[in-house]
């Protein structure tokens, strides 16, 4: 673990921080999309270096670093494309209704330095130069990222390129920075530096809710937005299980044990009915659970954490173990694990409804569609919730995707919920306690807007007018005027 | 002032409220919006009983609350138009990039149960039918409004004519519920109530921050929309004092002055330089506050709070009284006040900077354009922010737009902040303490998405779908697909 920044060093970074962003947010965003997208290549030219250092950092597989390295470079170029588009700055001109009325122009406008925290679980695409920091390069913020501890030196090279790659671009200095902060009291003193307008987290329940709880009681509060967990429940009806129990068990099931079920959008909770069709599910499920060959975990703390709510989750009442791996249970591996539990004894038990981070899932059987219901009623936010069924069968069932559709901030019909595709039409969020804003999104270029906001121009003279709002719109962008979009 | 709601009545109330989002959320569009449109068409039918009541309770002459009238029914039927076209929903479509990927599509939804507060400074325009009202029921939201104790009974009024729309429109009945609550710890169960999903407030700081409080340490954290009131700072440069010092002046005093100043963007503070130009500009203001007629003010609270704060600033060390009303003092009239002060003594006080709701203004005399940029850096979050000057001069002083455009919600040029349009282009909001949340806006159609979060639909089979999302857009919305927005 790399050494934590010194108390007395705050001070000085964020104010270079504050220079960089009033230098940057001024930069032409042909500029700063060409930075973006050359860093972009520069992290894809060092990756077999990056690939090594986090794989021994993290344990994942190099197949899996790779897809993940190229996810972060296509973030950074598509996030920065979007910048050429414009659509995310919501830009909308009002010419004068009725004479004496001015004009009034608006578009949003960068929040201001960013902290950013980088996830344990995607040392690449949700850490150093992830999404979020993607997202707020692309607004026009500089950033400061604290680098996870448990991968702290794949952060230490990718920021390097990302340095490299501002210096060699004309980027302000420190428009980028990087430090190592474990202690708390630090963490605490970033998050309620003044200078900083805005933070984003992906991480456990417990550190997201901290430092949201810092964000709210500043002197001046700021916008956390922080990923917390999901369950990613999946609701099978049982048209869809008489048509496919088999495949669709295998689909789940790798869905459940990829890299070791350690994504976001893991499926930990399978809510089914009771029949026949679904033994041939819950046989599939139990042959494949029970034969997978574990896998690393990405560290010590997640690996005991992953066993500790595992056990936690299996020793409640009634709950009953239907798999036993077949491998022998080494330490750091995370073994797959089914459970099985009633409708009726998982909706009175809260700790069953919590997200068991690895490769673990509990099933919950129901005796009709009510009890279905009643237990989607029974859950929290969710980033996503899946409904597997026949369109015919889901079209009688209205009742049970309001609910689903309530809780979540995607909802997937007949898919599984892991692969999260980046693009415009991505929702990567949820009702609290997955994240603490369900108003946004962490994947997709309107993530952009979690670090913007929106300012009006009112009757102010084209010479003195940004690029964007001129009245040629020499930037191509695309504006809302006269109820229409054009570009 | 009417007697509370009881506490034992809240339960059923929210209940209620929950029932009716459920099946107002499901209600098409174009019902919505019909009802919204009627709602507004009978409050101006009831504007004479409505304008009388209101009279009695704000003291507000009868033009200005016709005007207010129209404004709301305007706020009603513009952001239910909003929803016909549907650019606030920010529809994005994803079309498979490559094989086996799924379609995405992406929606506003509505958040769920809204509480909204009555705004004391606009009986009719920021209350019971006011600007969140009609935002949250364009989100297709229920809302219970909290009635502002000093026009309770306009806000009876109204609320019965709402109550009236929702019946003749067959909406679901109680999607508008209207309460007395007086009492804190009643105020605090109604934000604190699991069922309501977002707040919206206008008012003073203690009270929204109080709100923004309780909203983040509920045991589901939600958003509070708090406009918490500003001091919309004037920067008058010396070309532009050169050229029209008296007009302007004129201009500016009549924002000072109209309805006693009682606006959240009255002008508070106006920065000048010193010089013969600003003399003429200082003995117009001087003479407009000292022969203006005051005017009765809202109520006696407002009265009394804007003698306490006017008072507290006049007597801050180094403050020049530079304009003394030529009228007698009477009880409840706010009478206009013009002080005066160095640069130097205002950037060091900040009892100076804080807002006094009513028609007194501080003149901050800057010895140069370096310490109006000294001015501006030393001032809080605002709505909004406005610079006085000649497009030539303007174009010289980057640096000073730059931080007055940092601390601003709208900047203004050659204008003055008073007369907030209507509109899709319109911004007010800004960094806090001005507003809680300065990524949104609670005027313009953009105001609905405050009540908003998106939603993901993946791989949903077509008939599954809102109409919103449909293959053939039937209702003709704003989509944005293949980066173009098309209807």
């Amino acid at each position: 673990m790399n050494s934590d920044m010194k108390i007395h060093e705050i001070n000085a970074k964020m104010e270079a921080l504050k220079s960089a962003f009033d230098q940057y947010r001024e930069i032409p965003l042909s500029q700063r999309t060409r930075f973006m997208h050359d860093t972009g290549e520069r992290l894809l030219k060092n990756k077999d270096r990056l690939i090594q250092i986090a794989m021994k950092e993290t344990h994942l597989p190099a197949e899996r670093l790779l897809g993940e390295l190229k996810r972060t470079a296509f973030q950074l170029t598509s996030y920065a494309d979007a910048c050429k588009n414009g659509y995310w700055m919501d830009i909308r001109i009002q010419k004068p209704a009725e004479e004496n009325k001015p004009v009034i122009k608006k578009m949003n406008v960068p929040l201001g330095p960013v902290l950013i925290f980088g996830a344990g679980n995607f040392p690449f695409a949700y850490s150093t130069a992830g999404g979020d920091t993607a997202c707020a390069l692309a607004a026009g913020c500089s950033v400061m990222v604290k680098a996870h501890p448990q991968h702290a030196a794949t952060s230490d090279a990718v920021a390097g390129i990302i340095e490299e790659a501002v210096k060699e671009n004309n980027m302000p200095s420190h428009l980028f920075m990087h430090v190592h902060a474990n202690d708390l009291s630090l963490v605490e003193k970033l998050v309620k530096h003044p200078v900083i307008k805005a933070v984003g987290f992906t991480g456990s329940y417990k550190a997201g809710k901290q430092i949201f709880d810092w964000g709210n009681t500043r002197e001046q509060p700021i916008p956390v937005f922080a990923e917390m967990g999901s369950t990613n429940p999946v609701f099978i009806l049982p048209g869809k299980m008489k048509e496919s129990a088999e495949p669709y068990a295998q689909t789940v099931s790798d869905s459940i044990l990829t890299d070791a079920g350690q994504f976001c959008t893991k499926p930990g909770i399978l809510v089914i009915q009771k029949n026949t069709d679904a033994n041939i599910f819950l046989k599939t499920l139990q042959d494949k659970m029970s034969q997978a060959t574990p896998v690393a975990m990405l560290n010590v703390g997640i690996y005991e954490n992953y066993e500790y709510k595992k056990g936690l989750s299996t020793e409640q009442e009634n709950v009953k173990t239907i798999s036993t791996n077949k491998h022998n249970r080494q330490p750091l591996m995370g073994t797959p694990q089914l459970t099985l539990i009633d409708a009726k004894d998982f909706i009175a038990n809260n700790v069953l409804k919590q997200e068991v981070f690895g490769p673990y899932c509990i099933i919950v059987c129901c005796r009709d569609i009510n009890e279905m219901k009643q237990v989607a009623s029974s859950l929290e936010g969710q980033l996503t919730c899946t409904l597997a069924a026949t369109v015919q069968e889901a079209g009688q069932q209205k009742e049970l995707i309001k609910i689903l559709q309530s809780i979540c901030g995607r909802f997937i019909f007949n898919g599984v919920p892991t692969g999260v595709q980046v693009c415009p039409a991505m929702q990567h969020g949820g009702p609290f306690p997955a994240t603490t804003s369900s108003l946004f999104t962490s994947v997709g270029p309107d993530g952009i807007k979690r670090f913007t906001r929106p300012l009006a121009f009112q009757n102010v003279a084209e010479e003195l007018l940004p690029d964007a709002l001129k009245e040629t719109n020499p930037l191509q962008l695309w504006r809302y005027t006269d109820d229409r979009f054009t570009r």
